[in-house]
C-alpha cells in the first residue's frame, strides 16, 4: 500500500493516495475481516495479518544501483516490514517474479539467460527468508515483455495481542522514530549524481532491516498506541498517522535523528530534508503515552542495538506542522512532504 | 505456479517447471508450514491455503483481446482457482497492479489516464469479489515502465478438513474432469487468426469461474484422492498429477468432454488438441476412487449444473498416456503436451 514510485510523470502522492482510496473505499469487508484496507496491512478475526508490496525494476530497483540478489532481498525486507507496522511476526510469505527473455536490466546480465536472472533474485529472496525466519511458502514465475516484476505478499499474526494500527494516536502521546532516517535517500541522492555513497548508507539502501521484533516490543512494553513503518518519508507518513488518528502532529526538525555519513554527505540541511521527505529507511514512526523513561529509551538501545528518538507530539486538530529550531513557530507541512525539501529527486526513480 | 506464458521464446514449459523445481527446492519450510511449495497452493498448520497468481500484460491478456475490467476480473477468477485446486473456501485477496504512465494497452485505452485504468481493472476485481464472495483485503498501487500488472494472492481456509493435494492418487482410481474442455485456447485460436468466436466460447475466455463448491463436494462427497485446476491444460496437468502422485494415468481420447461450440469452430480433431493442450478453461481434474455411481454423477450435473466426465484412469508407472479410440493402443504424451497438438499456439501470447 505504499507507492515508492516517484517522478516528473508519476502519479503523484496526493493523486495516488486518492485513487487508492477511492479504489479500495466503500468495502464490504467480510466476516472475517477486521481490519480491511486503508492501514499497512489487512487483519483477519484470526489476528492473522496480509499485505502485498510490488516492486517493477526502473521504478523501485535500477540494476546499475544494486544487483538482482539484493532487489530480492530488499524487496521481501520491504514486504515484511508491513508485519512490523502492524506489531506482527511474520509467518510466510510469496513471491511472483516477472523476468523478461534477454535476463533483463540495464547494464547488468545481458548475457544471462532468464533462468539465471530469476536465480539472482530468488538468491536474494533466500537470504532475507533466513535473516528475518519469515519461509518463502510459495510462488509464481512468468515472462514479462519489460521490466523485472518482483511481487511479495506477506502472511503475519498479532495471536491474541492487538494489532498496532495507524488510527489510535492521542492528543498528549510523544512521537517517536527508531533508527537513523534518510540514510537510503542519502544513498539515492549520491547515486543519482554518480558518486559512490558511503557503504553504510548503500547497506540502508539495499539491506534494509524490518524492525519486528522492535514494533512488538513498543506495541507491547511501551504501550505504542498508533504506529506505522516509514517508507514514505516522515513528513507523509506522519501525515498518514496523523489522519487515520483524527489528530494533528507537530515535528521538532532539530531532534531528528541523522546519521553521521548523511550529515557528511549532502551537509545537515540536505540531510534534514531527506529525513523527512525520503522513504526507504523502513525504521517505524509510533505515538507513545508519556512518561517514557530515559532508562526505557536506554534499555530499547541496548536490546535492539538501535536509538529511538522523540521527534514531535500528538496535538489537537490535523496535518503536520514543523519547528525547524527549539521555540520557532510551527510551520505547516504539505500534504506528502515539504514542498522544497525536494520530494521528487530522492526516490529510486531513473 | 502456474505458468500461463507461451510462445516461441518463453521460457518453455519443461524448462520453466524445472526452474520452479530448482528455485523452490530444498526449502526449510517452517514449523507452521503444512504443505510448502510445489502443489497448486501453500497450506499452513491452521488449515489457511496461500497462494499467487502473476498475470503481465502482452503475456497473460491483451486489451484487444479483452477489456481492462475483463482482465481484472479474470485475473482475480485464475487466482482462486488455486484454492478450488485444494478444495479450500475463500477468505480474501489482496491485488497489485502496475500502470503505465499514458494508460496502457494497445488499441485500448490510450487517451485514458492511469487512474481511469486502474479504475477499470478494479471494476472487474470487485465483479469478482462480489460473484465469488471473497474480499478484497489490501492492495498495491504503483507505476510501471512498461506493461500492465496484476498480481493476485489468495488466503483461503480447509478449516480442519484435509486439503485436496497433487498427490494422493491411488491406482485403479477414475480420473474426471468437471465441465467442457478447450473452450477458452478455442476463444484464443479463433482471435488468433482475426475471427469472432462464440459468444460462449469468448465468455469462458475472459469470465472463467473458480470451481470452489464444485471442489468442496469432489472432495468431501465423492472422495477426490487427488486433484488440481487444469490451467495448463489437460495432458500438462495430468503429467504434474501422475509426478506428485507417483503414478500413471491413462487418458481415454474419445471420452473427452468438448462443446458444440468448439468442435463446430474447428472440427473435432483440433478440438481434443486444444482440450488436452489448452489451459485457461479452469476446470478441475480430480481422482475418484471407483465405483462412482450414475447416480452421483447426475446428483452432482443438477447441483452445479456443470457436468462431471470420466476421461481415463490412474495405472501403475509413471508418465500420461492416451488412447484416441476404444480398444486403441495407449500412446505416450511427452511432457507438458502432446507434440502435435501445438501448445505454441493455443495461448494468449501474442
Amino acid at each position: 500500500m505504499t507507492p515508492d514510485d516517484a517522478d516528473g510523470t508519476r502519479l503523484g502522492p496526493g493523486r495516488e493516495f486518492r485513487l487508492i482510496e477511492s479504489i479500495l473505499a466503500d468495502r464490504e469487508g467480510g466476516e472475517r475481516v477486521r481490519v480491511g484496507p486503508g492501514d499497512d496491512a489487512a487483519v483477519l478475526d484470526d489476528g492473522s495479518i496480509h499485505s502485498i508490496d510490488l516492486a517493477v525494476e526502473g521504478v523501485h530497483f535500477r540494476f546499475d544501483w544494486m544487483t538482482p540478489e539484493e532487489a530480492g532481498f530488499r524487496t521481501v525486507a520491504g514486504a515484511l516490514s508491513d508485519l512490523a507496522a502492524m506489531a506482527a511476526e511474520p509467518v510466510g510469505f510469496l513471491v511472483s517474479l516477472g523476468i523478461p527473455q534477454k535476463g533483463g536490466g540495464e547494464g547488468k546480465g545481458e548475457d544471462d539467460g532468464p533462468g539465471d536472472l530469476a536465480r539472482s533474485i530468488m538468491g536474494g529472496v533466500r537470504k532475507a527468508e533466513k535473516a528475518f525466519g519469515a519461509p518463502l511458502l510459495g510462488g509464481d514465475l512468468t515472462r514479462s515483455p519489460g521490466p523485472v516484476i518482483i511481487d511479495v505478499a506477506v502472511i503475519g499474526t498479532v495471536g491474541s495481542r492487538a494489532p498496532l494500527l495507524r488510527s489510535g494516536a492521542k492528543t498528549g502521546d510523544g512521537l517517536w522514530v527508531t533508527g537513523t532516517l534518510g540514510e537510503a535517500a542519502t544513498a539515492i541522492d549520491c547515486l543519482r549524481r554518480g558518486e559512490t555513497p558511503a557503504p553504510a548508507l548503500l547497506r540502508r539502501y539495499r539491506s534494509p532491516k524490518p524492525r519486528i521484533a522492535e514494533a512488538i516490543h513498543l506495541a507491547e512494553t511501551l504501550g505504542a498506541t498508533a504506529g506505522l513503518d516509514l517508507s514514505d518519508g516522515l513528513a507523509g507518513d506522519a501525515g498518514h498517522l496523523a489522519a487515520a488518528s483524527g489528530v494533528g502532529i507537530e515535528l521538532e526538525g532539530h531532534t531528528l535523528p541523522l546519521s553521521r555519513d548523511a550529515v557528511e554527505a549532502l551537509g545537515r540541511e540536505r540531510a534534514v530534508e531527506l529525513a523527512l521527505s525520503g522513504g526507504d529507511d523502513y525504521e517505524l514512526l509510533v505515538a507513545l503515552p508519556d512518561p517514557i523513561s530515559t532508562e526505557e529509551v536506554e534499555n530499547f538501545g541496548k536490546r535492539f542495538d538501535l536509538t529511538l528518538t522523540r521527534v514531535g507530539r500528538v496535538v489537537e486538530g490535523s496535518g503536520v506542522r514543523i519547528r525547524t529550531a527549539p521555540g520557532a513557530p510551527a510551520r505547516p507541512l504539505a500534504r506528502g512532504g515539504w514542498d522544497h525539501f525536494g520530494t521528487e529527486e530522492t526516490r529510486t526513480e531513473s
